[in-house]
């Protein structure tokens, strides 16, 4: 294993400072509990978003801490949930005065971590509202989780329930609106390589040289099958077909179509799985209206993508359109 | 090898066109021959920002075109200088009256390919103006450059020459500050691991398992040398002190501090190494004023990143603040 680290056990700590000192104009991070939060907090008024899950999987989410989408974001250590009383302080230091809503990826420690922590925040009388994001089609049951699990359309879920905030919406209408990207948005992702945790120091999986894994999950759980290594257009279109399958549009729809990388697959390949994905998405007669090409919910430096397709609807593109400033993700 | 392409010699194709989807708001794909132009052409009466090299550095530099960066971009093969045909019509095309600046990093194939293409330029009537980049302080001469390479510092010059450009700059104020940039701005590299160019079809050269390549440029090609695979701060420290001795800070600067992913790393990786590497320039009475942490001017999948130091005045950090809006630098 050869990675740019020092003490393994440290690496999120390490992290989450350059963060910091890289972003003092967006962000906080507090220790004991550890979470990141806004510069400034939450605007008085306004309903806190917060997320967060296991680490590993940067910029996702501590990268979307800032104005018009996250107001914290709770790391967990790599692909392991951060603890109740960590997402307990985070709720609590992000309630500014509206509640808040809690998006949560679908996986069983977060599920409980998340639900513990919302009681303890409740008896501190924070008012708080939950979100699941479980959309990846791959897979019904998984290593972590019942049902399916949350991977890269978390990042649409988040943007939409941040700018809702933004503008004010009471915490029942932010929930709503995120309850309603979490339908309409769904994601297949196909591995090449697998990543490697630090504090474990080899390969999460075997995944033989001439092999690529449809279906993966973003910490490398097993997907639906493997398949000989082939082309882009090959992936993309398994993957469309999958998720396209799954939201069973009706034809004539817009979306927002997001290209996603996870962790070493440079950006020209993703482009270029782009471009196949877009033919496919649009020969079945949807429009692609927005789109999203980055490495942005990743598996530390696992090779492969994502392909991610949310339905719009006005009120939802103008959600997406609204301003964002965060490390990641600025418009 | 296990790429998301097609055809190995239709990569760059199938990647522009994905870039041309995915950003129709912000530029257009031009053909026969392939540039990158900004969405409406560059403003009339402004200076024209051009730049441009072999592909697999991507962002760099095709994502760097928009408002406030780049006029255009001139994409290569993978690793190979563009044809002199293709960046002169790149700067005919960003002429809007008042002239072109080309930006090209120092490796011998760009150099020849950009002097040819300047004079054809200017046979057709378009003020050209050059400034080489030469940022990279591992190595004088190397496999394709005599002098200094041009690396992850272009970054920084091409945001100098475009916001320049975006006030209304004369060609001469432009490339001046361009030139003042190129002469502030140092970077060193490490790797970790090779890159496969997509037609050669294995690693570009051989790094054993417990060894790191400090010096690396960003075409795999040979640093300063090997040493066994330490941790971030080591690694940091080497990077760092060997930019510094280059830059020789009187004391009491204010810098840019950016450290670039070479494709990849996890952006975990990349912020634990900026929060080393933090530390080491301040250690040395500089102050680190503005950050940049991100995979911006990569080799392809490569594991490894690279520090930059550019030493700030009040006219560059403006420049730098400068509003910006490209698929890969936007705030």
């Amino acid at each position: 294993m050869k990675k740019l680290l020092d003490d393994p056990a440290e690496a999120v700590t390490d992290a989450l400072q350059g963060l910091a000192a890289a972003h003092p104009d967006l962000l906080t991070v507090h220790h004991e509990p550890t979470y990141v939060q806004r510069a400034g907090g939450t605007p008085p008024g306004h309903v806190g978003v917060v997320s967060g899950g296991g680490s590993g999987h940067e910029p996702l989410h501590t990268g979307f801490v800032g104005s018009g989408m996250l107001d914290a974001a709770v790391p967990g250590a790599v692909f392991t949930s951060p603890t109740a009383d960590q997402v307990a302080a985070a709720l609590k230091a992000a309630d500014g005065g509206a509640g808040v809503l809690a998006i949560v990826k679908n996986y069983t420690g977060d599920v409980l971590n998340f639900e513990t922590a919302v009681e303890l925040a409740q008896l501190d009388g924070v008012e708080v509202a939950s979100v699941l994001v479980n959309d990846d089609v791959a897979v019904e049951d998984s290593m972590y989780t019942a049902g399916r699990r949350g991977v890269a359309g978390t990042l649409f879920v988040e943007k939409v329930a941040g700018a809702a905030a933004a503008r004010g919406d009471s915490l029942e209408a932010v929930a709503g609106l995120a309850r309603r990207a979490v339908g309409r948005v769904r994601t297949m992702g196909v591995a090449l390589s697998a990543c490697t945790v630090p504090h474990v120091g080899r390969p999460s999986f075997d995944l033989p040289d001439d092999e690529v894994e449809i279906g993966i999950g973003i910490h490398g759980e097993p997907g639906r099958h493997r398949i000989p290594a082939g082309g882009a257009r090959d992936i993309a279109t398994r993957l469309v077909d999958a998720v396209l399958d799954d939201l069973a549009p009706a034809g004539g729809e817009q979306v927002l179509l997001f290209v996603n990388g996870m962790g070493g697959t440079p950006l020209s390949e993703l482009y270029g799985t782009y471009a196949r994905a877009r033919e496919v998405v649009e020969a079945r007669g949807v429009r692609v209206v927005r789109s999203l090409v980055g490495s942005y919910v990743t598996s530390l430096e696992m090779q492969g993508a994502s392909v991610t397709v949310a339905v719009l609807d006005d009120e939802l593109t103008a959600l997406w359109d609204a301003p964002v400033r965060t490390p990641a993700l600025t418009w």
